[in-house]
């Protein structure tokens, strides 16, 4: 029986969880218009009219949204394929829902403490930390299982 | 039997799709290096010489292209995996395709008023939004399926 | 039988390469944070303190990283989803073994020649038309086998 199949549980919790980070990932989108309208800052000159009253700057809370979702996109698009291939490994659940709990938790505390209330060191350091972390072990998992395909 | 196979015909179709949306990505980033060369703006001082008569400097027109590729990036690359994941929901191939379709037809639309031919608003956003809707809908999609793997 | 199952050669390929590029992806992060300590340049006032004597300034070499970091993010997540899209066309076992390695070798070259030992053109060039070839490949093959699918 194939493992990618909604009757897989560790396919199943996968789904749930990457669905639940690209939401993340798109309320950061969303947070970088908002910011865009709320400080008049825009990129392209046909985004500025009389009703915005926007012009083309740079802004620092624009900016500062900006990194966050590029830094998710570093972050969680590897996320997303390493879990996939994960889960062809046959990982035990118990694990495998630890690891993807644990990557969705670090991710939300990253946006939250860069994007949303700006928070002193080392709480993104840690953060961004764990995230990789996961993303190495799965790594790990991945070549292991596979290492005389090389 | 499983569901990512091509003899399922929503998996059929959103390959064909994606390789599409992909296609199209890998077209904005020909796109920037051809509108280096066109502008002499590069970003490396060895990609400059005297044939191509290039300088390290900043191009409007380029940076243009290069945020039409990094909205890409964005949208396109989250909608991959929210897809592939629907898939193994089981879903209406008629309902499959209608999203697939809107959805490359959607980026289709943002690239050309975005970076080939610049197109007054609201012709970007609404590109933008109708993509976005999209993926909402495969989020809601995915995440009511599994909502008992939190 | 799934073609997406450990049991499929091309599929444990794809899962080993795929996690050797994801890896290298995550070198070319670590690097860029590690200049930025060598530079003490960051990007935050809350990453700056006495013990890194950083500053909030933009600094060359680790922008170059980051143009790496970037182009990583544009070449190899595509080719991810196009390689595993492409396994579901169950290609030859020593045609899916060589693109495989071939991107996986132009890449590995052009962070080499991009952010380890900055090498003249045209280097990074050819590394960049390879791995851009192989996706165009994989995008062919997957559009002629779903043709019908349109």
């Amino acid at each position: 029986m194939s493992l990618y199949t909604s009757h897989n549980p560790v396919f199943a919790t996968f789904s749930f969880y990457a669905a639940l980070l690209i939401i993340k990932t798109l309320f950061v989108a969303f947070l970088t218009g908002w910011t865009r309208f709320r400080k008049h800052a825009f990129q392209n000159p046909e985004d500025c009219n009389k009703m915005n009253r926007g012009k083309v700057k740079i802004d620092e809370d624009v900016e500062r949204v900006r990194r966050a979702h590029l830094n998710d996109l570093e972050n969680i698009l590897p996320f997303l394929s390493l879990a996939l291939l994960y889960i062809g490994t046959d990982p035990n659940l118990g694990t495998a829902k630890f690891l993807f709990r644990t990557f969705t938790a670090a991710r939300f505390s990253h946006t939250f403490v860069y994007a949303v209330v700006v928070t002193p060191q080392p709480a993104r350091a840690l953060s961004y930390i764990v995230g990789q972390l996961v993303n190495l072990y799965l790594i790990y998992a991945i070549l292991t299982s596979y290492a005389s395909s090389l």
